[in-house]
């Protein structure tokens, strides 16, 4: 059995997230399919991690198993050949038969973008977050950083998840910085992992610092042990982009 | 009543062109749609020309009469409101009684766009014409300026156009060029009028020269009078915009 890594490109706005469901378009599952065809039987596909419900990825990493002989280069054309349009395989290599795409990332990076003009052009609809309304954009700018370095991620963590006790919400933040390029409020983070809906929880917050109702003491706040305090709203799915995965 | 023209952007790929069609999602027929909701009766949408299923348009040029006084500001924002997220007004403007978006267009100008990287991102695919095949871009970019002047495009007019007899199928182009940038072969032409699949069926051509399957004169006899040698095969609609339109 070989060992095969996979880097994936995917628009995220026709599927139900990555993993795999009964019935519905993932990620996982539709990649698992096409292998079926191509090996002959069931392939268990893992991923660095899940995407949700219409988030894209430039970079996302997956690994699997194969009998199968077929040297890489033609495998990627064989999965490209098989896979909706949506979805994209950008490489394949062999990798040792340890390699874990989920438990030996050393760290993501994702990409948030919103698009600020009054109109959104209909060719980016699906890839930012339309957001025209009054915003500081400097505040944000400003306030990006304040989130690197090791912090309890608790607040920014998906309601479902905050409940399980045990369970470490502390992760370290090496990149955060938000950035104007034309009409385009560009949030970017890098860090050793992230919780469940995490980028788009702090993407959200920061929107609320951008507006004026949360300053960078408030945000201190939010990383602080112990804390009570609540995060802003989970920005929408469509504006994020799972950028790549470093081993 | 105030005759208006708007400028409009759109994403081609959910709808059946621009024409009206009853039980069909067409450009015409959702603008008329939301125009009826606004001004409360019967609003009929006059376009500078047509667009077939699945071409877009960065600057689409349109106008209707309106009983309601509505500033034109407030008109755009009511359509963008309305119209689905693919269809997007750019701008809004009173015009003369006299003006009319295609008997008085003095040019158009369109834009094909070839993709020919090995795998195509998922974010371009509904906006490009994906070919990776072997191709001579050098041949293509010298082969499209032949085009410009005034020519019987007879041979590049649809199917169903070449039969009618007598209207004169002989047209001016102002511009035709084609360029590498990146990943991409971007072909764009103006002219004075474009007769129908005319531009995609110049593309199909083009890229039959960068093929090696025809060479500058060949294309030369496809523009001299009376020629009875068949142009190359429409290229898909996916690739082409209309840029926009000079009055």
């Amino acid at each position: 059995m070989r060992r095969i890594k996979i880097i994936l490109a995917y628009d995220g706005t026709e599927f139900h997230g990555w993993q795999r469901q009964p019935d519905l378009p993932t990620i996982q599952g539709t990649l698992q399919e096409v292998l079926n065809e191509i090996e002959g039987k069931l392939v268990q596909v893992e991923g660095s991690g899940r995407t949700d419900a219409g988030v894209h990825a430039l970079g996302q990493v997956a690994a699997f198993w194969l009998e199968n002989r077929i040297p890489v280069e033609n495998l990627k054309k064989a999965m490209n050949r098989l896979l909706p349009g949506d979805i994209r395989v950008l490489g394949v290599e062999e990798v040792a038969a340890g390699f874990h795409p989920r438990y030996m990332a050393r760290s993501k990076t994702y990409e948030y973008r919103i698009f600020r003009g009054e109109v959104c052009p209909p060719f980016e609809r699906r890839y930012v977050y339309h957001y025209p309304y009054p915003l500081e954009e400097r505040r944000v700018i400003e306030a990006a950083p304040l989130l690197e370095g090791e912090h309890d991620f608790s607040v920014f963590a998906a309601a479902d998840e905050s409940d399980q006790e045990g369970e470490s919400k502390v992760r370290t933040i090496f990149f955060s910085r938000a950035e104007q390029r034309a009409d385009l409020l560009v949030y970017r983070v890098s860090g050793s992992g992230f919780l469940k809906h995490m980028v788009r929880n702090i993407v959200g917050t920061l929107l609320e610092v951008g507006k004026g109702n949360l300053d960078q003491a408030g945000l201190r706040t939010l990383l602080a042990p112990g804390t009570t305090v609540k995060a802003g709203p989970r920005a929408p799915a469509c504006g994020l982009f799972l950028v790549g995965v470093e081993y």
